[in-house]
């Protein structure tokens, strides 16, 4: 129990064990890896057109506006430039650590949860629109690199909401001894005692 | 803050609103809807091998030996019953209730936040696969399928996940209470008395 109360700080995270479990569970093999790196020069020209699209699509959801509101062009910079590492790499721990943050920034912000799962269904779904024009008449081509764009995608963002939700519970946490003047020694030794008892 | 400290039980969420937002976010529109009713006689026949896929990746996968070991063949059985749903429709109010119910359940069963997204990804990359070989001669046609394969997989998970979300925050608030042997009509009203000073 203590271990989902006290959430998990990015230190304390196996980044090795996180990279290998993830890539696996989504996905992402290495193979992927090359296709992307590979389609990139001919993809990249196009990701500002895509991060436009996804922009246009959030500006319509009034539950995303208090997060857009005076800072969409710089949002939409970070954003694109997200979108091109998906196509430089490398995949490692160091780009791990980075998503981790990300999530970690996100409950920060306190951007709803859903937004990083909306996220990679808009940027997915711009992304088969505009390799489905470059592989017109090649169906196979198309299968292998939407593979790969979907492992990347999946890898990204399952990173991210692991630490979003370790972050949350965490954030829980302080929200409660804040309202209940509670220390956190005491609620730790209170913790302990109850862990004890079970 | 109360908000979040307390989580939101399925019985306060305006699901309407849920379902047009999630489906705006998701880019789950009326015309992917059409095309997986279209194909899904196609497809179904070819769901139990996509679910065998899944759950060979799974299987491979230390953390989530716990959730599977001796209910494999149930949790199959379930499982390709959801992705025929996904070629069956409706998407409606109902089943966005169904999805979120999912939510709440994996909180209570304690699966690790990944597996949802992990799931998405598995899903999509077998049925790329699979798309990719019936549509071999019609790239327009596969990036049409997957477009809407894309959207609705994108659709279920972020409904499950914000009532996963919801469903944590309010289990850490039962845990507060259990540790600390505090009424939850003490906290609230120091919760009351907090959000006042603020």
């Amino acid at each position: 129990m203590n271990q989902a109360i006290e959430g998990t700080a990015s230190t304390e995270v196996d980044f090795e064990e996180l990279v290998a479990r993830t890539k696996r569970l989504t996905n992402f093999m290495p193979e992927h890896e090359a296709v992307l790196l590979k389609v990139g020069d001919a993809i990249k020209p196009h990701l500002g057109a895509v991060t436009d699209a996804f922009y246009t699509v959030l500006q319509t959801i009034p539950k995303a506006e208090p997060f857009l509101e005076g800072r969409i062009d710089m949002l939409r910079q970070t954003h694109q430039q997200w979108l091109e590492s998906l196509f430089s790499g490398p995949f490692d721990v160091d780009y791990a650590r980075k998503m981790y943050h990300v999530g970690m920034v996100h409950v920060k912000v306190k951007l709803p949860v859903e937004f990083m799962q909306g996220a990679a269904s808009l940027i997915m779904s711009e992304l088969i629109k505009l390799v489905t024009r470059m592989c017109r008449e090649d169906a196979a081509k198309l299968g292998l690199i939407l593979t790969a764009i979907n492992g990347v995608i999946g890898y990204s963002i399952s990173v991210m909401q692991e630490s979003y939700q370790a972050s949350s519970l965490a954030e829980e946490l302080e929200k409660f001894l804040a309202i209940t003047g509670m220390s956190r020694a005491l609620f730790n030794n209170l913790a302990l005692a109850y862990n004890a008892d079970e």
